[in-house]
């Protein structure tokens, strides 16, 4: 089955975010004023070829694990959706 | 009101993502095969206080025109949930 699948690789609780402090730094200058707590992090999206969702979740949960993040300052979140029959 | 906000800035289809290229090339070597259009963007999350989710939306589509997102080469989607009162 292919799937469609999104990983939110984000900065953990605690660890500095500084891409996100420049932003919400530089957006009261630009009149935009109630926006706190600006944290960025990477939205990876990719399909992948798997037996099942059991499966992809598993290899997807190693490719973070090997490559897709850092598990000392990042955390990553997995979605999976089934988007059709193996080609 | 009190919006959690999410705003994932990605690139353009047909414009080159070399962050997605170099991974997707790199999987293969690591064992995870059937991998396939890996693309990279940014996830940005903050807490916005607005009036109501129309004023909170049309802020957040400002600050993607002015500073988040460059619309030669990205797309914003914005997702907004409130999630308490006015502070």
């Amino acid at each position: 089955m292919i799937f469609s699948v999104a990983v939110e690789v984000r900065p953990l609780e605690g660890i500095a975010n500084p891409e996100g402090l420049t932003i919400e730094r530089a957006l009261p200058a630009l009149g935009f004023t109630g926006v706190r707590g600006v944290r960025v992090g990477k939205l990876l999206r990719f399909e992948l070829d798997a037996v099942d969702e059991h499966h992809a979740r598993r290899e997807v949960e190693q490719m973070c694990e090997h490559l897709l993040a850092n598990p000392v300052i990042e955390r990553a979140d997995i979605h999976l959706e089934a988007v059709g029959g193996t080609q």
